[in-house]
């Protein structure tokens, strides 16, 4: 079903309050006439031939037409063995960065006020490499994998990334003091990416000291670039800085503009089906997503909605420190998106 | 020159401003009578046969003498392969318990209060390893080395500390959603050592969720517990919370007794030898080295002078946001604690 003019966009609504959360963003995108269609697919996890774990071809071909996708929270599996999904996703689609911008939302108070950065993190390797051996019984080993290219990518992407969004610093975060090789080698490729674009201001910073330096003063920081694991940990205590994963939101960037847009908050299945879920997070990564597409109008427009009725606070989810629903705060959001038409 | 009913401590000024903040901390001890002698040691680096990294001699003999170290902060090197002697001092005396309580202190102000948290962080393996190889060019690995009774043993020095300092529960702080067989590992211990420790209270958490939860609302967490590198980075993240590591003891322990205590800020070169330093950092963890002594009226005595002399504001360092010298928020110091007498 191709409309004429309509980009189509592979909609993953995922588990327990994923399916809602994602109805609240298709109706205002709707209310806002975003020129998007959706392909919706599910990815449970499947077993192909010899056991491998894997994306449903549903949702694997729809991704590689589309190129682009937005997810909802899945299920952390609980079997052993089984990969979680969102890994799997990054990793078969080759998302490389991982970028979360942290900005403060006015009206949404916490103890910090203008944070405005963003964490980007290598999404493929590192402390993921998922190769681990037990070498004697009770000694065990995990590999950090770090390699030139993946470093290489990563540190182009971040500078890159700085100058297409109007962000003067980036601070590559590390640990090669401890971990001189590994870290070194990103290091080294942050550094010849901070040679070739100098109109970014560069620095390097140990990850503690960054943790330190963050809780003491945000506002320091613009883009942090770094490896995986970091990234995890990086993005988590930024996202704690501006009210949490509720409104944080997430993209996983790949080659040739494919990318997947997701909230990463969990599944809430306490919540689940009972129109209480906080849709914000997915919409504002909807809003990245957007802007990814080039549809600069449509996302600025639905993230003035979204901001303008938190600030006003009368229509709020619980998480949110009000007490409507989930359809309520929707239809808020859409009613001032219409009213700016 | 033993002196009778003294102990004995081995004294590592350190670099930079460590000379400075060290003799504050000998002249509070003197005004509060503590029944401690100094062996002061330095700890410059020196190879030995082979080119080995070691603590000199003198330093060694006497920490196996006194069993009890006090440390401020020492130069991190800059030559290749040199190791940290921060990390060698920790091998050389397998002080596997690195222990920092992160406690508000009422006067100095940050944007959270009531934080009243210990960081448990394993000191001897794990991310800390030292193996790194080139696989091919470009491609480099890390070993992270989870052994199982390293494991068991600090999971097991948690819970006796939790029980010791009259703390009600420990969370472990794992990523063994990751890494399933190293932190994997790693949690099977916390679990059986809460197995056997059924009085204390265990929950277990994400890495990244503990760094969010802990910028929300630090005073839910009590004893933390987790393996070499999340320690590294958990342990700067709360002192930031309490305003930064010049407010912020930390105590390496060891088996049989052996400990030493030090400030984990830095040498501070640019403010060495001018008398503006701030010695709080070294005072507190000599103070928990004084509890670990099981001296603790003389701790109490010297907490007290130390906490209500901040709390008064009218004598302070610069970092924490007075005019006054080393040496006068020593002497005030010094004055309260002869008060008390
Ligand atoms: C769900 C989990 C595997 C994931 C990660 O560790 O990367 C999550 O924490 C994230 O940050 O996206
Ligand atoms: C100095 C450095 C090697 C050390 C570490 O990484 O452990 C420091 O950050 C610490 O926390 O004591």
């Amino acid at each position: 079903s191709f409309i004429r003019g309509m980009k189509t966009v592979t909609l993953i609504p995922g588990d327990g309050i994923g399916p809602e959360i994602s109805a609240a963003v298709m109706k205002i995108f709707e209310a806002a006439k975003v020129p998007v269609q959706w392909e919706e697919r599910n990815v449970t996890a499947i077993q192909g031939p010899g056991g491998k774990w894997m994306i449903p071809p549903g949702a694997k071909q729809s991704m590689n037409k589309t190129k682009i996708g937005l997810k909802g929270p899945l299920e952390t599996p609980i079997a052993a063995g089984h990969p979680s999904m969102n890994l799997l996703l990054r990793k078969t689609f080759d998302l490389f960065a991982n970028v979360r911008p942290c900005v403060s939302i006015e009206g949404y108070d916490t103890p910090y006020t203008d944070v405005n950065l963003v964490t980007i993190r290598e999404n493929t390797e590192g402390e993921y490499s998922g190769i681990e051996h037990t070498i004697v019984d009770g000694v065990v080993q995990s590999i950090k994998l770090i390699t030139e290219q993946a470093s290489q990518r990563i540190a182009e992407y971040a500078f890159e990334y700085a100058k297409n969004n109007q962000r003067s610093s980036v601070t590559a975060v590390h640990k090669a003091n401890i971990m001189r090789m590994s870290d070194g080698l990103f290091l080294r490729k942050c550094r010849e990416a901070a040679e070739k674009h100098k109109d970014v201001k560069f620095t390097e910073m140990y990850l503690d000291t960054v943790c330190l330096n963050m809780v003491r003063d945000p506002t320091q920081f613009d883009v942090l670039l770094m490896p995986n694991l970091y990234g995890d940990i990086l993005s988590d205590l930024c996202a704690g800085l501006i009210g949490g994963l509720g409104v944080t939101p997430s993209g996983n960037i790949g080659a040739n503009g494919v990318a997947i847009f997701e909230s990463v908050h969990g599944t809430a299945p306490d919540i689940a089906g009972k129109d209480l879920a906080n849709p914000t997070a997915l919409l504002l990564s909807a809003i990245m997503m957007l802007r990814h597409m080039g549809l600069h109008g449509h996302a600025q427009k639905i993230q003035t909605a979204c901001f303008n009725t938190i600030q006003d606070k009368k229509v709020l989810t619980k998480d949110l420190g009000g007490s409507s629903k989930c359809s309520e705060f929707t239809e808020a959001i859409c009613q001032r998106v219409q009213d700016m038409d």
